[in-house]
């Protein structure tokens, strides 16, 4: 028995390699080879210009309560072929994105089990997507992963931006170091969260930016993630090697599947441009068209909200200070005396909608509108919040007709709590409240430990709902905006009315003690590779003791990085976080919030090194105007552009928002220059940017009298 | 300052000593002292006509991360009142029930955290109720239960009719045996389940019924379980003292509390006459009245279904045998091959329909009609059912149509395979489906281990979803059969839409390898305390390998027997369980099937003791008939009833259905007799029932004339 066993591994391997498969991208520059080794496990490497960036890695899956996934395989077919296409993003950095590649799909068969699962490879000239499949079959129906085994072999102890990985929150800073070095440097890495989950010194989250020392950028991230638990990546820090580490559901299982399925893709970029990483547009490209047929009620939107008081402290989401717990539907608060710091009241939004209507916003977001504020949080409370009941002070009615009669929108807030079955159950209602009265988008809210108790926010069942969510949205036409839900992986482009995520360290924690000056350098090409995040830019007033006395927090950037953010930080969705009072001390640079565009018919990388700085042109949707933006490090930099995107035939009066000579993000952050030019397309500027600072320039198309008498750059 | 403590303590003492406070029943025979121990314990005792029930027993809470709430209390203030109504019941075995109690508040302090409990006890002449209530206040808001330490301190080593305590099923065999023989008895009495999980050598479950050996019958259960893990009770068997063990949830902890709220009620029954216990209403009493104005559209219903030939394993739920796995909406179930087994076709359901039109029942009830049975049990899966797709064979509107033309009412079933998110999401479409076609009531089923992963079928997050299930249904006006959920605590009285529970091991299992013969005379002390059983009874053919010939099961119970059930299950919900053809070879049998009411102005229980008989007639709602069943246990007996119930100036047909002399549940099973007899109130019968068997009666108001020549009895 066990010599007719070894012949056949020996024929296993024979045959596989001679079937053994390799594919270039489009423009060649990117070789991926499949093969099966000796003990029939799939084993895939990945070149870019002759240089290794994946090292032969195995793919597999360990299961729970039937044979492993891993080895015994042989190759039943192959099959390459070739794609190439153009769509239409409903909103986007581009008015078109390219989706090209050549495919390699293998059929493998585990003999012992008769179980068959298909490698899918498509390899782009920014990277390789490749995901398993599980076709139907007899040999495979219900199936429980207790890990999945891809590996990332990489080929040298690269420089890593990584936040530590999590089952629960990516609300980190990240950190900059060797791979080598992350098992040193994890639990500093840790700071304190609402809800988090860490699980090994080794372990990191998607997207993983890398850098090798012979000039390669290397990014890890998955796309498509749907009925599936999110991909953590474990190191392997003797031999360099990630393997995937699942996020485990309440029971320690990783994933509940049911062929025919498939996982979402594995995605790794790669370039020795830096710049072509957070231009890439694989994650969109991996992920199916739109499934909402008519996309004509989303739309981008710039706007404000009554939030950033509250943040800092300032204001109070919660009504009144008279009950140690709320039991909704019977808490009277009515009868209740209100505290003074309720922000959420009518007075106070028509304040906000006045705002928004004198400076061209579109919408206007409130939170702590609904009863429950009071104790909503950390607590473990399954009936927290209806998102229905306005608080006393809040009229719904009132201030929906007074926005509207002002050509605003109001933008609804519900948080979860994480209460999710509780959300789910009255989802339908707040959706149809939301119609009832004109709100078309919501902001949504997972703060805390996830309800079903033992869930994890990244779990197969937290993926689930979030899309649930989304398509009832959908049904709805409602727009969604989740904080504090799973990063994104390109879904957006399947349910364009997923407008932002949070999903990151975002500008909150600049009033909870800072976030690093260069952490907006590193977010374009990490957490917004899967999708646009709603970062809320815009603060003015960095010393938040100016808002709050109790609160001496510090907001680590410049006025002028401020403003670049809104170009630099894709997103539909963008917010002046500050308030009014604070834009009005500094109307001249605020010119450039109200300027700006927020959909793009292109976007150019002019500049880009994760950590260090990231210079973007971007053409505003269906118009002829350009906006600059560039987010500067930790040190002074001089950044160098050219105008040469211009149209040939057009000037154009650039107005350029730039640190002071004296700025800086900690002594100096509100110092800042504002100038003009007649600019064309043979135009180029040198600007200073200080650190945790940047610049941002508007390029409005002008008449030659318009644009007459100002200095040519 | 450890004097001042000591100092403090004696006087809590003196203070506590000299209001320990004690009240009776109305009828006097109870006494319940209340107290607090020298540690500031609460304490109560019980006793019955000078016998002691309830031995001095502590109360209180084992709290997470807080100080517990189990001493250190002192009374701050404590209130008497008495209570006496009647109130009239939806349905049941009364017109009217009386709800007449003494009762005693008592205002607890617990000084070292200035936090307050009050203790409520309700004395009836049935029985103790008691509950933990927790009043608004500033130092108390949400709190996690670690345990709640209730304790019921037996006064000897009983005989108790038990069942292993369990997080997720009730479906067990009840052990008769002494409180000191549970631990050794309680691994052969854990028999297999599809989703169990036990606690304790000593665990037992509620309703829990024992006797005394100075013949006191003691039944300790719980009522009115809202928001609140179900209660268990573990023995310390050296003290035989039971201890509340509540149910966990996903995390391990027992209770997730917000003050102001209260506990359920933990109820001590008491009697020496064995009858009082079945008979009690006291579980009812103590649950709020109806929460429905309109209750017109709740209705008792007499059903057959398309069941009894799947339970046996004749006929399946599922359609076809192609599918490993099924994924809804994605699965073609048009194209695939039908089995030759799948009963829920139009075809077969319209013989159904034709039969319950031809005998008189008002519903028929179909399981398998909705798509997902290929592989709905024992893979966690999630999306399982949708509750709204049939079978390619099953037409909805056929059917539908049909029915009615025939005036018969389908009843719907839903399945949930314990995926209660997925049930959850489908909840409002599932009955909007429901109402469209005319369906008004639905035997719901919670199979297998509960999604959410890691949660209990009896744990706090799962009573909230039946009550959630409930109250849906109720605002669809419709009514609730669920089966595998929580055993019933009188919650029938505020809804009373919820028409049936199974939580018991039903007649199932007798396909399923049999019950205890005497299974019967046990439930009625136990599992029907909380509310109506849809127990299935009716099964005439007791031989399974006739319907099914890989089924060796048998059915141990004679025909009589069955009959009886229709009496002594009090449910307005009764099944004819047996098929069509069955019923056909036994039509005079089936006559009393048909005859039976389902509805009562009144119930006497004639006779009764757990385990061996029990006696009941019953009169017909809005009628002058009566039904009386007795079933009996393991050993022949003759049971001797006078018909004393009757009225005076009136003269019946009284048609027994009884056990042939030569019967047994297992070697002769449907050997019976019917005999018609005159009768009036001044009429006695002695009537032999044997092991495994019983007899019905009816007896119909008669002329006369109608009653000339029968033999008078």
């Amino acid at each position: 028995m066990k010599k007719i066993t070894l012949l056949f591994s020996f024929c296993l391997l024979s045959i596989s390699a001679a079937i053994a498969q390799s594919i270039s991208s489009p423009d060649s520059d990117l070789q991926m080879e499949f093969s099966i080794s000796e003990d029939g496990s799939p084993v895939y490497k990945l070149d870019f210009k002759g240089k290794a960036v994946i090292k032969p890695s195995k793919l597999g899956f360990d299961l729970k309560e039937e044979e492993d996934l891993l080895n015994g395989f042989s190759i039943k077919d192959t099959k390459t072929s070739s794609f190439d296409e153009t769509w239409e993003p409903v909103w986007g950095e581009y008015k078109e994105v390219r989706n090209q590649y050549n495919e390699l799909e293998v059929r493998l068969l585990q003999e012992a089990t008769s179980r068959e699962l298909v490698l899918r490879f498509r390899l782009y000239d920014d990277g390789l997507g490749l995901r398993y499949e599980f076709p139907q079959q007899k040999s495979l129906g219900h199936f429980v992963i207790k890990e999945e085994k891809t590996q990332f072999a990489m080929a040298g102890d690269h420089t890593a931006f990584w936040i530590p990985g999590d089952y629960d929150t990516q609300e980190y800073d990240y950190t900059e170091s060797r791979l080598s070095e992350i098992r040193g440097k994890m639990e500093s890495s840790i700071t304190a969260n609402l809800s988090q989950t860490s699980f090994s010194n080794t372990g990191v989250q998607t997207s993983l930016m890398m850098k090798s020392d012979d000039g390669l950028y290397i990014n890890l991230h998955e796309a498509a993630l749907v009925d599936y638990s999110t991909m953590h990546l474990n190191l392997d820090d003797e031999n360099m090697i990630f393997e995937s580490w699942l996020t485990p559901g309440a029971k320690g299982d990783k994933g509940y599947l049911i062929a025919p399925t498939h996982s979402p893709w594995r995605v790794v970029m790669v370039s020795d441009d830096a710049r072509d990483i957070p231009a890439s547009q694989i994650i969109y490209n991996l992920n199916e068209p739109s499934k909402i047929d008519d996309t004509s009620w989303i739309k981008p939107m710039k706007y404000i909200g009554v939030w950033w008081e509250m943040i800092t402290g300032k204001s109070s989401w919660h009504y009144t200070d008279e009950f140690q717990a709320v039991r909704l539907g019977e808490t009277n608060f009515e009868e209740a005396e209100p505290n003074d710091t309720h922000a959420a009241n009518t007075e106070h939004v028509k304040e906000y909608i006045d705002f928004a209507a004198e400076h061209g916003f579109d919408g206007v977001l409130v939170e702590g509108w609904n009863i429950g504020w009071e104790d909503w949080f950390g607590h473990s409370k399954d009936y927290v919040f209806d998102f229905v009941t306005p608080y006393p002070d809040f009229d719904v009615k009132e201030i929906q007709d007074y926005a509207a009669s002002k050509d605003v929108e109001m933008i609804m807030h519900h948080e979860t709590s994480s209460s999710v079955r509780n959300y789910e159950r009255h989802l339908d209602t707040a959706y149809q409240f939301m119609k009832k009265y004109g709100y078309n988008a919501v902001k949504s809210g997972y703060v805390g430990d996830i309800l079903p108790r033992a869930e994890n926010h990244y779990s197969q069942w937290m993926i689930d709902h979030y899309l649930y969510a989304i398509k009832k949205a959908a049904d709805y036409e409602i727009m969604i905006n989740a904080h504090e839900a799973v990063r994104p992986t390109g879904l957006a482009r399947t349910w364009p009315n997923l407008i932002a995520n949070e999903s990151a360290r975002g500008t909150e924690y600049q009033a909870f003690g800072g976030s690093k000056p260069n952490h907006v350098t590193v977010l374009p090409f990490t957490r917004l590779l899967g999708g646009p995040m709603d970062y809320t830019p815009g603060i003015f007033e960095m010393d938040i003791s100016k808002l709050n006395p109790d609160n001496n927090s510090h907001v680590n950037s410049t006025i002028a990085n401020q403003l670049a953010l809104y170009v630099t930080m894709y997103s539909p969705l963008q917010m002046a976080a500050d308030l009014p009072e604070n834009y009005m001390r500094f109307p001249d640079a605020f010119q450039f919030i109200k300027d700006v565009a927020i959909d793009w018919d292109n976007s150019i990388y002019l500049e880009a090194e994760p950590g260090d700085y990231l210079t973007i042109a971007r053409k505003e949707k269906g118009g002829n105007n350009w906006f600059v933006g560039n987010v500067n490090g930790n040190d002074n930099r001089m950044s160098s552009i050219k105008f040469d995107f211009l149209d040939k035939d057009k000037v154009y009066i650039a107005t350029v928002y730039s640190d002071a000579p004296d700025a800086h993000y900690k002594r100096n952050p509100q110092a800042y220059e504002i100038k003009k030019y007649r600019v064309d397309h043979k135009s180029k500027i040198n600007q200073m940017s200080v650190p945790g600072g940047g610049y941002a320039i508007s390029i409005m198309e002008a008449s030659k009298d318009e644009a007459k008498g100002l200095q040519k750059l």
